[in-house]
């Protein structure tokens, strides 16, 4: 069985082990959101790939649920030292090492998609990682600044150097309508027997992997199913700050709204089915209505054995 | 008093600490050889000028005499987990961020000489330090490789990788015909009261300073008397391979023959005087025949008070 997921990095990443606990035999491949990377020192820096290729490869510093396990921190303090700029994006020295390769490679002529494959010959997801697009793409908030103004700034720089604490007055994919989708990714959506859109970040990444063009029209046509599990629970994000991304685009912070903004497929959305939690039971009756299969049980992935009880529940959806 | 200096790394960056304890007031200047300079990793390393800028700055592993105090390994071992080569050249995890920030600033557009500067604020090596050029010039050598025959190397990987075992057949500063001088090089020669040639190696490491076009007619028609050093103790380098570089360019490993090899500036030569190791007194009474001025002495730079001796001989001479 063939199993294609689109992923933001930490809940993509938590949720996809649970699938592959609740079927490993799958053929999964993970289509990974790049719009968060960043180039910082000449580096660049995949954070969602590399978020999903440690967790799924054993690397990932658990606790955080980003960056490398047993990790040191020695190269942030000399660039500290040296004056180098920004300071507030942590890269831990094992994570570093990684970025120089793929740098590296990079500019060696190789893909991102090539690239990634070597780095998992390593890590041994024990999925097929692919980035969304060999292009850069990156997610830019326009926000109003103290003393700067109104201004696009990195994604990254609005979410971790400013807690995303200013108001996000757009979001957007700065260069994704020339973007095109990576060798395989258009394959593994039409070819797949089931596609799911697992707790990520509604806007930055999934939005962001469905902002290139041709990937949202692969989900919209394949004769797989697709499921999506909602990244809210009660009215507020599984984790991260998704409600301050959704404000951006108009969503209300709930399941049925992010199911709705999804859609279904039956009138031209993305979306079969919506699995959400129990506390959201009440509003699930909205949604067959708009099309949409829907089932309630616990979201919390508190562990990689509930993570697959959820995954179980997705896959029957 | 202004003192200028061409060196290479490990004996050059030890004498001018001498130098700077013999002479406190001094206004220094280092011109630093960069054909050992190596891309590795999408990095660009400049051992010598990093020994020189370390070894001022009070940042080197003194007992090695090159790479950072208190350094540690975790990158060059997580790149050899990659399968990344070369995994032969030591890059510790301190002296990445060096090469991170450097490669970054490069890649801005700064030059080398604007790079090194802007470490040099950090470090605060108590002199003025220029990269000889900032044009990319790289030693190669050609040597007999079992199983690869005839080929040339970048100096790097026949002096670490292989240890200077094979036969060079000959040593070629590659980029050095278009090169120039960086700037400020040719008025630190000019304009000095005083030019020095430390110990540092004759061919790969004062003879590449010597490559760059103008440099060597600089010092042969500056106001400043000219006094070099002797790298050769009884017909041995002080340190490292120096034997296995001048063979290469047919020069016997003798204190004399490297001061003949440079040559008296009254006949067209680089230097005027010439300080020599006690061991090699016999063979110094070639030299004033040649239009040297000789002195003897001891120099075994074993601690920084002895090379301070030395340096105050050399600044009597």
């Amino acid at each position: 069985v063939r199993i294609t997921v689109l992923a933001g990095g930490i809940g993509g990443a938590k949720f996809i082990t649970g699938l592959k606990l609740a079927r490993p035999d799958a053929h999964i491949t993970v289509i990974g959101n790049t719009a968060d990377d960043i180039w910082l020192f000449g580096l660049k820096i995949c954070p969602d790939l590399d978020t999903l290729m440690y967790t799924l490869g054993g690397g990932i510093a658990t606790e955080k649920g980003w960056g490398r396990d047993d990790e040191s921190w020695r190269i942030k303090q000399e660039l500290a030292e040296y004056g180098a700029e920004p300071t507030w994006f942590g890269l831990g020295d094992l994570d570093f090492a990684t970025h120089i390769y793929r740098t590296s490679l990079l500019t060696n002529g190789l893909s991102l998609t090539q690239v990634t494959a070597r780095l998992c010959e390593r890590w041994q997801p024990g999925v097929e990682l692919l980035p969304m697009t060999d292009v850069r793409v990156e997610t830019n908030v326009v926000v109003d600044l103290p003393g700067e103004g109104v201004k696009a700034i990195h994604f990254q720089e609005w979410w971790v150097k400013h807690q995303a604490k200013y108001v996000a007055k757009s979001i957007t994919q700065v260069g994704a309508e020339s973007a095109t989708p990576a060798p395989g990714v258009i394959d593994a959506i039409a070819g797949a027997d089931l596609v799911l859109l697992p707790p990520s970040n509604p806007v930055v990444s999934i939005g962001a992997i469905l902002s290139v063009p041709g990937i949202a029209d692969a989900i919209k046509s394949t004769k797989a199913p697709v499921v999506g599990v909602s990244p809210i629970i009660g009215d507020a994000p599984v984790r991260g700050m998704a409600d301050a991304c959704l404000r951006a685009i108009g969503v209300d912070t709930t399941a049925a709204a992010v199911a709705l903004h999804y859609g279904s497929r039956s009138n031209g959305g993305l979306i079969d089915a919506w699995l959400m939690d129990e506390v959201d039971a009440a509003s699930a009756n909205y949604l067959p209505a708009a099309g949409l299969k829907v089932d309630v049980g616990p979201l919390w992935m508190t562990t990689p054995a509930t993570t697959a009880e959820i995954a179980k529940r997705a896959l029957r959806l």
